[in-house]
């Protein structure tokens, strides 16, 4: 499968949620490849991987972090891919992912972060669907399938409890 | 030109904050359209709206929208289509966009929407300009070529500093 | 019973709060039907419901939500019936149900929403409650009992920690 | 023309805002009155006027108040009515109305305050109207037809831009 | 010993977080008096108590209360008593008490109430202790003994890591 | 007049919000003092005023301070005479107080601070007043005329709007 | 005079703001450089500057942002020179800095920035003088004159009141 | 080892926190006395210590408080040592550390506090050590070797997940 979406985090403290954004890619039918890079750490292994991202055929960036949580902007300034960010709370931070969400989607005019849901990086992936969704019929398909069923189940939860 | 984007507001007080978005999408060529559509005082038509937007070859949505902000989210549950979200603080509201800011970012799972910067209709309409450019050679390049004269615009003013 | 109040919520992980509402309506001898529909995974089946609720003698309706909560707001775009809505913070969200609060509260002049308590569901039920005493004696009655009721339970800790 | 809405608000500063609620009301010829009452001035005349109330046919109670934002949960300990409150953020005040759409919004098990947006006082007057309406037909028409307006109001904005 | 210092909370289950304010009266020699009572479901018995107090004797009310917190603020309406609020930030109230400070502290001009630490009902106890001392020498050489040990406390802390 | 209150603040950009403090006091003839003192610029004048205010006659201490506001706290810490903080919101300060608020009222355990509104010195003055009357029969008096003064007040304006 | 201290910020709006830590360095004798360079528009250049710092003789740098506020973080990632943060709450920002102060201090463990007011440039210039003077005796004298001169305003201001 | 940089905290209870402070400087071959003494309980001995410590050799102080958090604050007004302050969120504060952030980052003018992460008192040790560095080679060289290690961290924890 080839891979367009590359998802980053900067821990593998991360990894947890966000295997929910390569899940979703899975479920669509999508290639992707996770990597632990840090903004602050390995800002060159960072910049470096970004600039050839798009040769290398990856469409979207996801990146998630926390905190100060610089890695999606940090990602966005090597490259015009779209850069999904996904704001992180997790137990070690106390501020619930306040800090995360407006570190990372409070950008600069000109270089823009597509931020979703705190600790949302099942909706990253999704996002990064949608987007490769634009141009690939079959991608686009199966979204509208997946959102079908996510009505059925809301609907099944409902007459569960109609008949309890 | 043909018209790729679709800009939503619910009320034309917005207007001034969005246009910067149709500006961006002109100045790299891609065509769009501004439309005054309410969550809460037209939702059939939004509805109808979004529906029919694909097939009419919209590629990306952008909404932006105050306080409870709800206009961005309503739209993503119509489409699979990217839907973009700008958090709007205007004079009115007395929360600085906060309080629309997590309306619009805060999605449940299944339904994203790609949040950009407060009052940041700009970056949305590069956001939706580099998703296009995934399957867009010139657009991309257009949008490479603007983060150049980005850069050049910086050290501009940065020998216009030192010469002071 | 008639049903008068339409509870609804967009995920059954509501329930155990939600259930406060049904609980003080049957308290209150008022009928009610409890619901999960999503503003985002089911939105024609919320205005459906919500266009005919009128018609099947529902005069008020609640709604639970959380994070960009905007069920509440999303149904009182499809009806004049009063709308009441509850800010959930669920332990998977991580912001203590502030943004479920503005998301619900800060709606635009012409749609409002009755907002009660984070995880107020009790409240909501009481507030439908008081609404519908407004023409209906009965239920007026009980309110006021309550009332005493509640009255005499913070007396009666009182003495309590006195004899303690 | 009967009162059947009581607009309370604790000083006359608040006047500029709490008039829109009563304009809402008058344009759906619903009669109401204003009164300058204070929950911390003159708790005993809040008391009284609130006791009274229902009796002289008062059927909902709207009150708006800024920071500690006490008069609205004074009334409601008062009365089983309806009690709509409207946080006001006054530009003496500096929090934007956090602080009196929290001590509005967060009240305790037993005793609802509906909350309506901040400066939202237009929604408080719709929402007092709203619940008139679950027993009078005239109002629940005017109110309708009033959404019928706002929605055609919208689309003509929307023409508008169109044709600009 | 007479009670100098009445100490109210809107429910028992704040007694936890309260006993605290007696506990250091009680340290300081300082009679008091607990009681729940209720500004929204007993607000006439706090009147009656409140009004009473100072011919009793009372000098200091205390008030403890989370959420919307109106307790000191409604006690502050009815007595020129100095009137000390306590912010709680139950398990069950999801904002960490920043609701509950914002209702206590934000009181309009003309009412005040001094408030304490969130949490802070020991220094709501040592406040009452120093408001009495200004007319009552002993109080104020206890209390003045208090801070020579909590000073000892604090070097005995420091040894100990030293030492360690 | 002999003088009861010290007013500190560390700066005289603070004067006139503070000057509402000296003003109430007067009302109600209290005498007072007003000092510019800093606790980061001149912490030991401070220490050297606040050790000798009680042997001055010096019965409360009101201190105003914005930003991270430790003026207050750091008198509280060389006295056991009752401190009132005032928040200051200043226009060059840029988080509406909410900084000074949180650094004046959660003191440690041992050492509280009587925290009023933000901007709030009349308030303050008034606090210093009620303890001062816990001893102080004529003071009390005045206090209480005072509120019935504003009772009238009230009442006036809403005999102005009834008549309107 | 030898340039010690690196001033960096990502626009020239912000130099309104970065001019008072040039202000605070040369009265304290200390040489400095300003530059605008961006961490979002010209990420390599901020890099190479900032690698090329400690050897062309810079023993501190300052950075100032607003919003996401990546540029201290950012430097940080490249050097081990101590890195000052400014948070900039620009009119054009509507959160008042706090999104930027969280940006900026929220590092990860490993790589700190030390942050200063926000908007506290002058902060950031007197925080490098203290940096260089554990080194440099000449500054440290002259940093302590300036809390001496510091001192003698605020008493002066004191006299000024006392004598009005 | 000669104490070049001195720890300060008002509680034992933040021993926990603040170890990570010492553990960083003895890993970097710097020596580091910690104490605990308090703004609020022991004024004086935090003045006296504070004032000595340049002349017994410290180079850096690092402060760690919570709440009101004034320990960092007071500390810089008796010295003009580089000041090091750590918020830090114990479980028996309520607001995450919000507060503690606020009150020592927002130093009025002419008295810096160097503030670091919410409990980043790791982060604080490093920054004491990058200031030491820049006129000591020897700390530098092993700052930078830390450095590399964190960044080989990374990239073995990348490499654990593309073989896993």
């Amino acid at each position: 499968m080839i891979v367009q979406v590359g998802i980053l985090m900067g821990s593998d403290s991360d990894l947890g949620v966000m295997r929910e954004a390569s899940k979703a890619l899975e479920e669509l039918g999508i290639g992707c490849e996770i990597h632990v890079m840090s903004a602050h750490r390995t800002p060159d292994d960072v910049a470096t991987y970004v600039r050839a991202a798009a040769d290398r055929g990856i469409r979207v960036l996801i990146a998630g972090a926390g905190g100060a949580a610089h890695l999606p902007g940090v990602i966005a300034a090597h490259t015009t891919l779209p850069v999904i960010g996904v704001p992180i709370a997790s137990s070690s931070m106390t501020l619930g992912g306040l800090d995360a969400l407006l570190a990372i989607v409070q950008m600069p005019s000109g270089v823009p972060v597509a931020t979703v849901t705190i600790n949302g990086a099942r909706n990253a992936g999704l996002l990064a669907a949608q987007i490769i969704a634009t141009s690939d019929e079959a991608v686009r398909t199966r979204l509208q399938e997946m959102r079908v069923k996510m009505a059925e189940s809301v609907r099944a939860k409902d007459r569960a409890i109609q008949e309890a």
